[in-house]
């Protein structure tokens, strides 16, 4: 039977702590790399990132648009990269943040959370700006295929405020909102203190509490960048998402690329240290936790 | 000098009117048109597509994720397509709804509107669920391309009302906030009349006034998706736009697509004159009109 994705990260976070480890191959970090400016380029980044997250982190996240910056070529490398990747044990997060409407989003479905497509990968950044409706057919596919899904809810970039924290009648903020109709789609698949398959994308330095974001029910990843290079550190874990901390991934990118081929797997190894520690003293594994491999 | 996009469509609208043809390699419709489900079948398509709306229409919108469904070949499918559409002198909007923020955005702007990527298109659609700041600096690099972008604003999908009409501390709907901060955008850059390049996705079948969303100033490009098949008829352009139906790209898929390789031919002819006609009944071109070719 498929694992539910929702469990397999927790799988890999209880196994190799919280560490998401960024894929972003940034025209000045191929630079810095000493990569050249092509498909190929992207393509070794790729695969140096990759086999240095190995057995030291549970789950990688390719940045999409710096492989589709090289067209078809760039997303060929793509294809590689999450192949590989996934051949390593490593949980593949796409992040692409697609969104759309009927058999419009059902094809980026069909391209990324489909067993056997070429650029499957094990979840997906998706927007909700057509409303969380348009993605209940792509929250469905995945929980059918044992896929995933991150859908954004509250990001910190701030010129993403005014838009966010708009509130319906009934005074609830849009990220609010986002937050509890995924919640409801998640309820109709998961029970037991399972984690769900769509979790959310919440920014590291939103102030969670404040911004009046209850957490979802049931339990739900969160992926939160904003950690490393833009501000907020693995310490901070628990002050910041309190008893949600558990199921988030601390995902970093340039704090960790930066460091260059060579130094990057320890680099790597310092840095899933540190976040498995914060993990830890931020609180357990959510409770009613069923046996999982 | 680099023709601004906004007055590209212009031009292409006063000439050959203001019908959009969609090219949305669907799996049903590769089966209806006896194409093979591979990255050649929709390259087939998207040709047989791009040959009947040459001299016929102005525009072209090819939905990128049915290309994306087949990975890097079928977006060398869609690269090919648009190149041959750019070379019949067809506008290509690729309909991608990309959306994030600082250099990850950059990417996009990069991949879909630039002279010479593999991907070049004319314009992007985009979305603003990170605000529309996150988009700023791709409308930037698009005025200094002589490309556009299209920004998500108000769609018809009734599971988009409750995000879309949420209201920010002044009352204004998140729709019109997206169309304000987009306006203030454009204002930077365009003058005398001239048609913004920075436009709107406004679905054709939104109440444009019962939902209090004011016309934008700049006049500004809107493609109107929900024509055709998803139930508006050009004829009412005049009746759902107002002063505004001159700026309006009437895109139209499924009912054009569904006549099939042999028919599609004499379908756009006749769909495009229907919306040249509605167009000329809805008003003139918008006033203080500078020459252009």
């Amino acid at each position: 039977m498929t694992v539910p994705f929702g469990e397999r990260v927790r799988a890999g976070l209880d196994r190799r702590g919280p560490l998401c480890v960024g894929i972003d191959p940034h025209p000045g970090l191929l630079a810095e790399w000493g990569l050249p400016e092509s498909g190929e380029g992207v393509r070794e980044f790729g695969l140096r990132v990759v086999a240095a997250a190995a057995e030291r982190v549970a789950v990688v996240k390719p940045q999409v648009s710096f492989f589709e910056r090289w067209g078809s070529e760039g997303l060929r490398a793509l294809e590689d990269v999450s192949r590989e990747a996934r051949a390593a044990g490593l949980l593949v997060i796409a992040d692409a943040k697609r969104g759309d409407i009927g058999s419009t989003m059902d094809a980026y479905a069909q391209a990324w959370l489909t067993p056997g497509a070429a650029l499957e990968a094990d979840a997906l950044t998706v927007s909700p700006y057509l409303g969380v409706g348009s993605l209940a057919g792509t929250i469905e596919r995945a929980y059918d295929a044992g896929k995933g899904v991150f859908v954004l809810a509250a990001t910190s970039n701030p010129e993403s405020r005014g838009l966010q924290s708009s509130v319906d009648p009934q005074g609830r903020t849009v990220s609010q909102r986002v937050i509890d109709e995924v919640s409801e789609l998640n309820a109709r698949h998961v029970a037991g203190g399972q984690w769900a398959s769509a979790g959310f994308v919440v920014g590291a330095t939103v102030d969670w509490r404040a911004a009046g974001i209850a957490r979802s029910t049931p339990p739900a990843p969160l992926l939160a960048p904003g950690f490393g290079h833009q501000g907020a550190r693995p310490d901070q874990l628990g002050a910041i998402f309190g008893e949600a901390a558990p199921t988030v991934l601390v995902s970093e990118s340039r704090s960790i690329l930066s460091a260059g081929p060579v130094m990057i797997d320890s680099v790597i190894e310092e840095h899933a240290d540190a976040a498995r520690a914060a993990r830890t003293s931020a609180g357990r594994s959510v409770p009613e936790r069923d046996g999982d491999e």
